[in-house]
């Protein structure tokens, strides 16, 4: 399944050896859908024309080819349209309500404000009531592990931060900033991180590169009070644990009972082992470029290091091939083709695989479906997506909405189950173990579960009105409209 | 001229003890109108009301105090509007377009994205087009001189900076972000700043202590390739000026002539001086806390002795009236009560007054009035207000426009200039020097001139296709549309 995309193309023309009708002609035979023609400039024997063309994404540069090929016509430039949806940015930043004449401008600026100032001096808690923390969080990275594309730095990952900052807005209203950083250094990014907190109800951690992903949330949330989330851990740890659980309820087997094997042990594929092994999953191998890690062996690396020692007691040893047998769940955050269907064939009845790797996900999934019971990807062209967007917004949602201080383990476990349970008993099959993530269900679920998680550990600094019982419940709603609670 | 505001009372009240008929009768008498009644809970003695009540802002104590004597009634709590504008925050982060189903989410985010990505990597130039930096200007504090409340720290800072954010989307459509600092090393913020300048177009410098902040903005000037600016210093001069321009217009003297006495050495009036010398003012009497200053004198302070140095050549000595004899022009940025009426007799004729410390002016402007030509203040209550909002909209507005790299003298200059001429020779007089901040033909003009002076003096990296001659600028004009300038 491809992606429709449509392109500008730029044409300049010689009157004298081709024709527009000829060059149409050409677009139409390299794939083309000719949408639109504008003329720029028609001189006397040479016309710039501006012609827009829609087509599979694939066949843009084919297409470009076959235009540049014709004598007597030239392909000036090509803009498409993702690159004119991010002209000039694609996020702003908007007053809540507008500043019409001096009433308003003396209420929210001058004089008015100065009494909302001291009020927050002289309780530093009301900023989560009066400020832009009660809804805000910072999107940050420094450009080392963007997408597939790796060290990329900051300027180059600002369209993959906004695009995270609309998700953000778009699926749970929380207003996200991104925030591109010049430096690499750990210690320069903790400062940093931290002198900028103030600002914010909480930092998601971006597309930075292991190992210095860990240490960085690690001590980012040691030491700062609001919740610090490095998404590509948790978020793809979350997404998968949900699939899971719905593929798990579908073979009928338990938690604490499959055999797993996750292949690939960077930071999605450490935290997506901390999250199973939080759910109870009790045996996981860890397969890495060196084969499987074994308790005991020094990888010199610190991340290896730390997950063969709480993995795979049998100690068993070899490349995927080797200790994929009898495994219940196959999970793949490492690259394409790591994963054969001979493999497949040696793991336990009911086979389940996900194989996330993006673009190109560890296995074909046409070569696997003849050997799997229940198969997920990162891909949107296939079933069963895992895809972060499902739980960053209403993670975070959640925890903004009760002030948690920090997302724990529960939090996410919490994320996880109500993800799961979106999919409902006489929905779930084989295709179908995952919500969409235009699916409006999932975040309010999310963020419910989330909230009376953090409520139930005690990292909930407000309670929502809901999460009180009766007749506090009601008063506290009518309190928190006039602003008593706070 | 007083402020109206609105409360929202709750109130208590004891039927048993009084009616709610005298409890209204009270507020009435105490200076309320009450426009709206919420019960909130009624019991068979008690009752809970919220009443909303309007009122001059100065009267809430009094109209508490006249509830709270009447036997049988309490407030239990008070909001007002200043309040309820601000809960949550005030600004948002949003879209620029929706995204509503999978194509708009390939083509703003996976897998599209990544192809901006990579042109962004290859020409880093191109974030200016393909990202938000094309339209975004940081506001940054850290809280250490915050209005007229002093050092207040990051959190309390944030509803200022909010409201600045939104003035600048508000007049000049200028997506601006405010970033509240836990720290006050000058080194540390040097630091931060530069390392999340790559997110951003400018930066605006805000309530920051001097004299640290002209260290911050001269190194970060230096080592930034785009534009810093510290309002409290330049947005007051920039705009002094155009008054300045406009008075001396009206009454007929030159700039070259006058002579200036400044009182209030910090950053808003070293930086006057600064402004009026690059004008064309050649002689300036600075006046702080020690009386005037003379050149070659040690003040222990590096301002007052920069300031010094370059100053008072006739070498006067004394505190402000002795040297105020003679001067045209009083420009005030210090605190109330530090001009006199006997001061302004000694001036010059047809004095020209800018008594802009907030709230209270340097002299009663009833005071002032009878012994002054031309009187401008700081206070919306007063004609002449001078406002730092007729400035840096506009002045951003047009170094994003241009991609100028810094914010030099020249467009400061031009600026003032702008500010100044849209107060045209037939509507000139003495209670109408400096135009609205609502006059919405100020953003454009400063605009205009900003960029029409970055382009000259050769500090713009994009010449905004109005900037360019005919034919060139039609196609310029066009090829921008179609990114082929970028």
């Amino acid at each position: 399944m491809s992606i429709t995309t449509s392109m500008i193309l730029r044409i300049e023309i010689d009157k004298s050896l081709i024709t527009f009708g000829e060059v149409a002609t050409a677009i139409h035979h390299a794939g083309g859908d000719l949408v639109a023609m504008d003329m720029i400039r028609a001189g006397k024997s040479v016309i710039v024309q501006d012609l827009t063309v829609q087509l599979n994404a694939e066949d843009d540069q084919q297409l470009i080819r076959a235009v540049n090929a014709l004598k007597g016509a030239r392909v000036v430039h090509v803009s498409d349209s993702t690159f004119l949806a991010h002209l000039g940015g694609k996020i702003q930043v908007t007053p809540k309500t507008p500043i019409k004449n001096r009433e308003d401008l003396s209420r929210v600026y001058t004089p008015g404000v100065a009494r909302v100032c001291m009020a927050i001096k002289e309780d530093p808690q009301k900023a989560y009531t009066l400020t832009a923390k009660r809804n805000t969080v910072a999107v940050i990275t420094d450009g080392t592990a963007v997408l597939g594309l790796g060290d990329i730095g900051p300027e180059a990952s600002m369209p993959v931060m906004e695009g995270k900052a609309m998700l953000f807005k778009q699926f749970a209203d929380v207003d996200a900033f991104p925030i591109c950083l010049q430096t690499k250094d750990t210690e320069e990014i903790l400062q940093i991180v931290k002198a900028i907190s103030p600002t914010f109800g909480g930092i998601n951690l971006e597309d930075i590169s292991s190992p210095r992903c860990f240490e960085i949330e690690r001590r980012l949330q040691e030491e700062l009070d609001i919740p610090v989330f490095h998404d590509d851990q948790h978020g793809t740890a979350v997404v998968l644990l949900a699939g899971l659980l719905n593929a798990l309820r579908l073979v009928g087997k338990s938690i604490e009972q499959i055999r797993v094997v996750v292949c690939g042990i960077g930071a999605a594929g450490a935290a997506c082992i901390g999250m199973l092994q939080a759910a109870g999953v009790r045996s996981i191998i860890a397969v890495d470029r060196c084969g499987a890690l074994v308790p005991g062996s020094a990888y010199g690396n610190p991340t290896l290091d730390r997950i063969a020692a709480i993995t795979n007691p049998e100690r068993r040893q070899g490349g995927l091939s080797e200790v994929i047998g009898g495994a219940d769940v196959f999970i793949g955050v490492s690259g394409p083709g790591v994963l054969k269907a001979s493999d497949l064939r040696l793991m336990a009845k009911d086979p389940i695989v996900f194989a996330m790797a993006n673009p190109e996900p560890e296995i074909d999934p046409e070569l696997a479906q003849p050997w799997v019971r229940v198969l997920a990807t990162g891909r949107s062209d296939y079933p069963n997506q895992i895809n972060n967007v499902l739980c960053f917004p209403g993670i975070f949602r959640g925890a903004l909405d009760c002030r948690a201080s920090c997302i724990n383990e529960e939090m996410k476990l919490a994320a996880a189950g109500a993800i799961a349970s979106i999919v409902m008993d006489e929905e779930l099959n084989e295709q179908y173990i995952i919500p969409s993530i235009f699916n409006d269900k999932v975040v309010p679920r999310v963020r419910d579960a989330v909230v009376e998680a953090a409520v139930r550990t005690g990292v909930a600094r407000r309670i929502p009105p809901e999460y009180q019982s009766g007749e506090n419940a009601r008063g506290s709603q009518l309190l928190q409209e006039n602003m008593l609670m706070y």
